[in-house]
């Protein structure tokens, strides 16, 4: 087994964020409900059956204590190849900004007996599910990226048996199956660096914090033994620049596409931006608009809510990195 | 069983074509191969192991005798619902310009010990195969269609024994098998809606005749046990509109997207755009461009190549008509 190294390791000291602020004191995201007034709010999100026991702990991606950095200052610059040798070496982290406009990836593996389920799932629900890649049973190798083993190539994972997690490590070949089915599902970092390109402020990134994530109250369509709720990604957007945001994703189908929902949290059941189910909240602009994409979490509260015997997982924000450009997935 | 009509029934006589002309003595693309002398081309396209054998018979969608028109002078103004009411009832023949701005799809039903590889085939391989929807097994109502049935509302069908197409109905309820999943994969017959709206002229349309489709030289990702050759339609583009076509197409990746060539076909292998493989040869006007787009008859020559013991799907150029409208494909 590796060793994880803290993910601060490589930042020169003035630039590592303060510790010793609790996550529930740091300013919430600030982003106005539309219909209803602010006061009115509920302070939290309500307790859906799938929703994760281990709500805002450190392995949901949140900072703990924190806030969220790249995992080494140079990260964005590194080929995906160097990106995997490193964490395969134990860094580990949230990847946002790994590997600049290199194709990030959701990973979900499931039993054989399982992969069809999965497979449909994810086919009935391209939006949050949109398949890069599945290897065939018990491969570890992908064809998006040379050289990978994606049993020791993410920065962290998630071992589920029957929907609980019962381990967070940062490799996972001593629990590797020979009848593992891999599913690589596109990730919405990789159009972050779409959005920046084309103007559009990317506030977690801004604020070196993981993308905030929640549990909505809109069932996927299910699947066999499959189903569950869609999990969202949130990005505060200037409305100025809204129409860029939809045109540069819009064009990303492949990794979540066009947003799900613009404006009013609680059309998709969220009733606090500020309390995100998976990543860290972000803080708003006056203005903003919170932006909402379907996110490839979604498998995993699929996994939470239909109870398989076993799966393995990315951890929420720790990324498989691809060698796929994101301009491969560009419909023009 | 249903009987099959004349699909000239509804023309006025002075609207029906032309009979008595052979196939062969019609007009053939004249679509100039870029890098090579028109008088080096040879007169036909190699025999590939999967070619079909029945190389343009009428059920390859081929007219025979006579060009391809509308099943009916008012299709195109019928809505879905209608269209597959009529077909059920017996009329036949290829949709293109059916029930207009509406999705149309290609259908293949395999055993449910298949489903598992055609659905890996098709995620792997999304140009050629974009699924739309799949079915569970036995059911033959599909969430694109209200009150559809799979086995009766196509205009015609193949029923596949090893890889040989044993029988080629209208109605397929005699064949159909409790065990079989169904997939709906998107047709470009969808997108040449948004062409004609660009102002790109389709000529396949303009002369009444099916869309023409080439086997590849290009082999799909296997999956599993499928594995075959890349199939493709093709359309005669003049220069000025092709930057239009490329994007207009590539907004609607869910019914193949963007072209996967534009110029010369013998780049994929295609040796005489007069003789296509599936569908009629198209007249090309001078100086238009020849360009490809992947094709959902795919699955069928990866049936060919791989020959599952049965296997049921449209033929080729009539297809399954949805409630689905184009633009909830578009990405914008």
């Amino acid at each position: 087994m590796k060793h994880s190294r803290d993910m601060t390791a490589g930042l020169p000291a003035e630039d590592r964020p303060a510790a010793g602020v609790p996550a529930e004191d740091r300013p919430t995201a600030g982003v106005p409900a539309p219909d209803r007034p602010t006061e009115d709010r509920p302070t939290e999100n309500p307790p859906p059956e799938n929703r994760p026991a281990e709500h805002r702990s450190a392995a949901d991606g949140s900072s703990g204590d924190r806030a969220i950095v790249l995992v080494d200052e140079h990260a964005h610059a590194w080929s995906p190849r160097t990106a995997r040798s490193r964490l395969r070496e134990g860094l580990s982290g949230p990847t946002a900004g790994v590997a600049a406009g290199h194709t990030q990836a959701n990973l979900i593996s499931v039993p054989a007996d399982w992969a069809y389920d999965m497979l449909l799932f994810c086919t009935r629900n391209p939006k949050p599910c949109p398949v890069l890649d599945v290897t065939d049973a018990g491969s570890w190798t992908t064809a998006l990226a040379d050289g990978a083993d994606l049993r020791t190539d993410l920065p962290r994972y998630r071992v589920w048996r029957d929907g609980e997690v019962v381990d967070e490590p940062t490799d996972v070949r001593a629990h590797w199956r020979g009848d593992l089915v891999s599913f690589l599902i596109g990730c919405s970092f990789t159009f972050e660096w779409a959005l920046t390109a084309a103007g559009v402020p990317v506030r977690h990134v801004e604020q070196g914090r993981n993308v905030p994530m929640y549990v909505t109250s809109g069932q996927c369509r299910p699947a066999g033994r499959l189903h569950g709720p869609m999990v969202v990604s949130m990005r505060p957007v200037p409305p100025e620049h809204l129409s860029a945001a939809i045109r540069e994703t819009g064009l990303l189908p492949a990794v979540h596409g066009s947003p799900v929902h613009c404006g009013d949290p609680s059309a998709l059941g969220i009733r606090d931006l500020g309390r995100p189910d998976f990543g860290d909240p972000v803080d708003a602009e006056p203005g903003d608009i919170p932006v909402f994409w379907a996110c490839g979490v979604t498998p995993q509260a699929a996994v939470m809510a239909s109870r398989p015997p076993f799966a393995i997982t990315h951890a929420p924000g720790q990324m498989f990195l691809t060698d796929a450009r994101d301009e491969q997935y560009r419909v023009l």
